[in-house]
Order: C-alpha cells, then sequence, then structure tokens
C-alpha cells in the first residue's frame, strides 16, 4: 500500500469548501478530487486534507493524503488528474511519503492569507481573490492590535457559534502584514485553527484599521471568550490557505 | 460641454472585446459603459476609448473620453458608475480634462502586458490571466529575439489578416521582461499596434523560447512581411492593457 502526498491549489468560489458533504448536493473540493482518483484507479479513496477551508476559500498550497495500491508513477498520477480535474482545481505536487505521514496530523503549522484592496474603487480584476475596503486603513494600528493576538490564547471569541470543537486553546506563531500600494497581506501562522477563527481575527482588525476599535481592546476581546464582543467575520473570498508546513 | 476622461479597469472575460458591434447581440466594455452612462446622465453618450481591445483581453488602465452637459462632480460620477456597472468593470478615475484632450489622438503609446506562468502544471488561482506553458522557456533567447523587433518596423508579418489599416510600419518603444519565480511578464510598448500584433509577437516570442525558431529568424519574419511567416496568435486570456501614456 503506498502513502501518497497531494499538494493542491484551488479557486474556492465556486465550492462548498473542503470538506464532502455525503448528505447534501453540494459540490466540494474533497469530493471533486476523490471522484477523479476513484476514475484513475478504479476504487474509492479516501482523501484526507490538512486544512477544511470553508465555501468559498482558496487556497494555494493545500496538503492531503490518500492509500491506494497502484503502480502508476507519482509524476503521471498527477498528470493524470490535472487532466481529469477541472480548471479550478490544480495538483501541483505528488510524492510518496512514508506510512507514518498524515496530512492533518503530522502538519506543525499553517499559514492563511488574508487579502485586502485597499483602494476607493473596487478591483475587477482583483475581485474574487481581494476584499475590497474603501476607507482608510491605519496598518499601524491593526499590526498593534495583531500584537495582542500572537502567543497563546482562549480564541473563543473569534470561534463561530455552531463549533463543536473543545479545545480553544490557541498558539498564533505568528502575523505578518505585507503591503505594496494599495494590497496589504494579513498571514496568520498557527498550530490549528477554530472555526472561521482567521475570518474573525481579520473583521476584527479591520474594525481597528478603520479606528473602532482601539488596538488595546483585543486584550478585553480575548479575555471575554464570547464571540459578540469580537468584530464581524470577514467575507470567504479574501481568504487562502497558502502553506502547510510540517516537520 | 465638458470633456471628461476616464480610467477603466475591466475582466474582458466575458465580453467581446471594448468596441461596441451595433449589429450584433454581444457584450461589449464600450458599450456596457456607454448604456450606465445613459442610465446616469439621461441622454446617449459616445464614448471614445485609448484601445480596442478584443475579446477576451482585460485592462488595468484602459483611457476613454466623452463629452456631456452635466453638474454632477467627477467623484460623484466615478462612484454613480461603479454602482451601476458589473463587478468585472471598475472606473479607477473620472476627471476633466481640456476639450484639446482625446484618449486616442492625444496619447502617446500603450503599453500591454502578456503574462505567462511557466511551469509543468497548470494554474487554479491565475488562470484566468495567465497563460500556462508547460515547456520549459529559454527566456534569454526570447530576449534577443525581441531586440529585433524594438524600433521603427514594417509589422505585416504580425498582423492577422482581416486588419483594414493601412500604414503597417509602427516604432516599438520597448519590449521589457519582468520574471519572477514561475511568472514571465512581457510588457510591450508601442505609440499603436496592429491588430492582434500583440498576440502575434508573443506567440513567436513563445516560439522563440521554446527553441522552435532562432532568435534571429526574427530578423527574417520581419523582412517578409507576410503573416504566414510569424509564430501562431498566444490566447486572449493572457493579455492586459496596462498603461496609455499621454504628454
Amino acid at each position: 500500500m503506498r502513502n501518497i502526498k497531494l499538494v493542491i491549489e484551488y479557486d474556492g468560489t465556486h465550492y462548498s469548501g473542503w470538506q464532502k458533504q455525503p448528505h447534501r448536493h453540494v459540490k466540494t473540493i474533497q469530493g471533486t478530487i476523490e471522484k477523479v482518483l476513484q476514475t484513475i484507479l478504479g476504487k474509492k479513496i479516501k482523501l484526507i486534507g490538512a486544512g477544511r477551508t470553508d465555501a468559498g476559500v482558496h487556497a494555494k498550497a493545500q496538503v492531503a493524503h490518500f492509500q491506494a495500491e497502484t503502480t502508476i508513477a507519482a509524476d503521471n498520477l498527477r498528470s493524470a488528474l490535472n487532466s481529469l480535474l477541472p480548471e479550478d482545481i490544480v495538483i501541483r505536487e505528488v510524492r510518496d511519503v512514508p506510512d507514518s505521514f498524515h496530512a492533518r496530523y503530522s502538519a506543525k503549522s499553517k499559514i492563511y492569507r488574508y487579502s485586502i484592496i485597499n483602494r476607493l474603487y473596487p478591483a475587477a480584476l482583483l475581485r474574487k481573490y481581494y476584499l475590497h475596503v474603501d476607507m482608510p486603513l491605519d496598518i499601524d494600528a491593526m499590526r498593534s492590535g495583531a500584537c495582542y493576538m500572537t502567543g497563546k490564547h482562549d480564541f473563543s471569541c473569534f470561534c463561530a457559534s455552531g463549533s463543536s470543537r473543545k479545545k480553544p486553546v490557541i498558539t498564533i506563531r505568528d502575523i505578518q502584514f505585507k503591503t505594496r500600494k494599495d494590497i496589504i497581506f494579513i498571514d496568520i501562522e498557527a498550530e490549528s485553527f477554530l472555526y472561521k477563527m482567521v475570518r474573525n481575527i481579520v473583521g476584527t482588525l479591520l474594525e481597528v484599521g478603520r479606528g473602532r476599535i482601539a488596538p488595546g481592546y483585543i486584550r478585553d476581546i480575548l479575555s471575554r471568550k464570547n464571540r459578540k464582543f469580537a468584530g464581524p467575520t470577514a467575507p470567504a473570498h479574501g481568504l487562502c490557505l497558502i502553506k502547510v508546513k510540517y516537520l
């Protein structure tokens, strides 16, 4: 039995997220790739992803793995997958990995990027991958606010209700701001994330950037452990899983 | 009567190019903006663009002008236009200009960018704006080939048949290659362009990059003044009008 790792890029616009939803008639990334794997390998395949991206969220380098008995060489498998997959899902890499490799459990951290275009008028060309914000943003204030979030905290306040996760204590390794002209990237690295956590963090940082919340208030929000004190959820289309790190 | 200049960004994917085609039921950029201008200003408006981009070609900064009697301030006109236009057309700038300003005749040069992603597997996120080339490209050879094209030449060989333009002698001011990882931008600046000229030039340079044509052969192609000696036409979706220069 081979253990095979995939690195996947996708445009999440037209998908109901990564995870297969067997009881609903919706298109998902996992479901779409599993179907193509079944066509190529002739049997049902269970694909395990590193992160379960939400509906409308993109990935530059999602990682997944599956086990199969096949003699198809890794590069040929990539070509076969890419020729059968729709054009909004691309397999960047196919590689044999040791049995011990697990896309989710072996991952040390994931980096999500939130992309913002900050100018008076919207964007025609980047509209599907960037959130347009027309109000001026105070990036320094956003950076200060983000400092209160890095490290180990109870992130209940940034966790969407309806999440079943038991442990809301998470370590954010780093929040980086990268700016170029009217573009702002917010890169957030953590070992794991709560449901809609990145989009709730970004929504709250945008409130800081607009001057509606003082950066220091982030500390209060965290200590209250209640979703209603944080800012709104930023839209899905600005979010992209850009890296999964392994040892 | 005011003379008003627009700077326009658009995603050309779903349009039959810039120019209105009154006798065909197709969606064009010019037609779409003229219709919205008529809604706002209450009368028929004739919009004149700097460059007539083809079907599927994008623009980051197309320039156009029109004349109208209106008291709406430029910034309010921009907001009104952007709120009524579809999301794949955005007005970046609205500005009053002297009567002598003409979007096409006052233009000193235009810069078109052709975007290529050069790697084994296609792109999911950039697929609508980049041509995917999976064969390795010799960028140095392409640069050498491009040198033969800069300057004043008869570009009949790079002009699509069916063009009615009389003067095929054109000056290319500059061809620049910009590379970053697996991305290649080819920026071509000229006073004017023949029909499909940029896409025919890029198609030919790609033949050079793939090693099918020697860079020096470009000189022969130019001297033969016949379309059939040049390479194929590169697809529309990689092309974008990025700048129109005025004095």
